[in-house]
């Protein structure tokens, strides 16, 4: 394999109608003249999905999960086998597959499964008859045959396992933006495209609100190392590299910095401070399926004390029902909520050798008279809760201090 | 398995939209509750295959019929999965696949595959569990595992070959006719729903212009001996049933008259009259994929004589281009073309012990001063070609003649 072997994964915006999935395939036979070989991942059409969720919505709002999965990845069977159509018209064999059809076998956790493992042989048969392989993404098959989904980021999961499982040369996620940033463009127009960023800090990014990548792929990328290039599939601009370690510009001690609005802040007054208080309440989120992020409690001096939380703000209604009875039960006082909040975070590996780096963003945002509502930290980053309506200042600021956009 | 196991088969106007898919839930909860167990094949809802037809075609009017079969399939995997949801609204448990999911393993024809075996056991474990079994119609797979379609009419022939491999009861086809009438209602409004035909008059009468069921799967419920119920999902009215040997009225000779106007004529004149002319022509036709019909050569008293012959209109230009160049070589004079022709046939298996049929038909076209091009029999059907513009009254008088409006 002359060139070597690329797993190429094109989203759903690159996909959205016949001019684009021309586009994508003149990308590929371009790739494929230079001698490379291609198994490409591809999404469903944009709007696809939604309008095939919103038939099944007013059919049964509460639709099988299995019927779910088996109308749902209809999706990706039309834009592979139109990709391979479009592929075949510039002169290039190209062959479509289903997820189940190239053995990927999942669990059957209908709507979100997980791969199991992935049997390969046609795909790599397929290769070796110099074909360009392109496969559904989103989706695989339980060893039962049910066609199953694997949720949310599913198709940059199925590229990620393909190049493990084929031992690719590089693996590209082909999305509708020329890479990932140091901050959200929108918001702060210096905001530089990263050319590297490690596994981890794309992680917390991930986690913290940027929404390039599902946190999901990027942990199975980490586990297996496999390298990804994220990059744009309307030009032809190298984007970013997820790699095991960057290599970084010399003082380069911030990567990114991120936000996330999308989250609402949950306070119990008076919480009785004995063991096993904070261990009821969160038990009671679990099971009632709230995905809780940050969790602040101070060490009290009385025999009380303040816990504050933050979560999706869907979740909202959900959790104040949960926790107004949970706060009875432990005899905890009111329970507030705070919608209008924002978090804002910083991430560098760099920062594990530069401990000044929390006080730096302390003092920048207090520089700018921003009240820090919440504090959390990891090896690689720190998150601050402030009031939504300092955001914009907040990133500029920070941005700034820690000289990101060069 | 009490009130015992009915086929049913669902058309893409059945299943058009989201009411529809309702309405047809409805009627499989009622079968559900007589307690009857339930095996239903769907078609793609309509238009969902004419729009992935016109993507492809945009994308690739050459496109490989794999792929075109790998598009294709998803129509029947959408109308299954959103059938499913809709029983399952109602509180019935139900269960979609897809044709390769259930075993239907085809050859590797693609576009018009034909089913090679079928391996049921995962219906009949699902029935088994008391759930209404819903299978795409319309498609297969390969031992390969590779996605193929039936072709026109494919998703009666997934029905007809569940019906046999089940060993069901009953084989309902739903369509949007209230069955099989003794002519075209829109031409001759006496025409009658006929209430029972046997599988030989429904095979001339589809061949000779009714379009309710395909050719194909009436021979293999033929074969099977599988009886067919064609029936409206429009309304609860029982249909036409098919089946081996039709209960009739006393007297009724005929069961129904059939119009095409659909096929073309061409004359080859001055054909030498040599042994291998007619074959040299037929050929070559064959080999170009023209569906020739009728033939017409009449004994000739010199050495030459005239060949007549009906074919598709669609295939004109084709069948003409053929012709031209095969008269040329065999020494054939002129090429002739009559677009303006209609094929008129009366059908029953009552007209074997009634010799008259023939005579009735011809004198009832002379009365009317329609003349007549060609004559072709078969056991139980005699055709005429007639000029076009007597169609409608040809319909009408032969309907009275042969009583078949009671």
């Amino acid at each position: 394999m002359q060139g070597g072997l690329i797993v190429q994964k094109y989203g759903g915006s690159s996909v959205a109608n016949i001019e684009r999935i021309q586009k994508v395939a003149e990308r590929i036979v371009n790739y494929k003249k230079k001698g490379f070989s291609l198994v490409v991942v591809v999404s469903a059409m944009a709007d696809t999905t939604d309008e095939l969720i919103e038939m099944a919505d007013k059919i049964n709002p509460e639709a099988p999960e299995r019927e779910m999965d088996m109308l749902l990845s209809t999706g990706e069977q039309i834009s592979v086998s139109l990709l391979a159509m479009a592929v075949h018209k510039l002169g290039v064999e190209a062959i479509s597959f289903t997820g189940g059809q190239v053995g990927i076998i999942t669990d059957g956790n209908y709507t979100k499964a997980r791969i199991v493992k992935i049997q390969a042989e046609k795909i790599r048969e397929e290769l070796k008859k110099g074909r360009v392989v392109i496969v559904a993404g989103f989706q695989g098959i339980t060893i039962a045959h049910d066609i199953t989904t694997l949720g949310r980021g599913g198709s940059d999961l199925t590229a990620v396992a393909l190049a493990k499982e084929l031992a690719a040369n590089e693996c590209e996620i082909y999305t509708d933006v020329e890479g990932i940033y140091t901050t959200d463009p929108r918001i702060e127009p210096k905001a530089q495209k990263i050319k590297m960023i490690t596994f981890d800090e794309m992680l917390e990014m991930a986690s913290l609100g940027a929404q390039v990548m599902q946190p999901r792929s990027i942990e199975v990328a980490k586990k297996f190392n496999v390298p990804i290039h994220v990059r744009s599939s309307f030009s032809q601009n190298p984007g970013t590299m997820i790699v095991k370690e960057a290599v970084k510009m010399e003082g380069a001690v911030i990567t990114g910095v991120t936000l996330n609005k999308n989250e609402a802040k949950i306070t119990i007054c008076d919480v009785p401070d004995r063991p096993g208080a904070a261990a009821h309440i969160f038990k009671e989120l679990s099971e009632g399926g709230v995905n809780v992020d940050m969790i602040v409690q101070n060490v009290s001096h009385t025999r009380k004390t303040d816990l504050s939380f933050t979560i999706p703000k869907a979740d909202v209604s959900k959790t104040i029902k949960i926790t107004k009875k949970t706060a009875k039960e432990i005899g905890a006082g009111e329970v507030l909520q705070d919608e209008d909040i924002a978090r804002i975070a910083v991430v560098g590996v760099g920062m594990k050798s530069h401990p000044g780096v929390a006080a730096d963003m302390f003092e920048t945002l207090a520089e700018n008279k921003i009240n820090i509502e919440m504090i959390s930290t990891s090896d690689i980053s720190i998150s601050c809760i402030i009031k939504k309506k300092f955001v914009e200042t907040a990133v500029k600021e920070l941005h700034e201090k820690f000289k990101l956009a060069k």
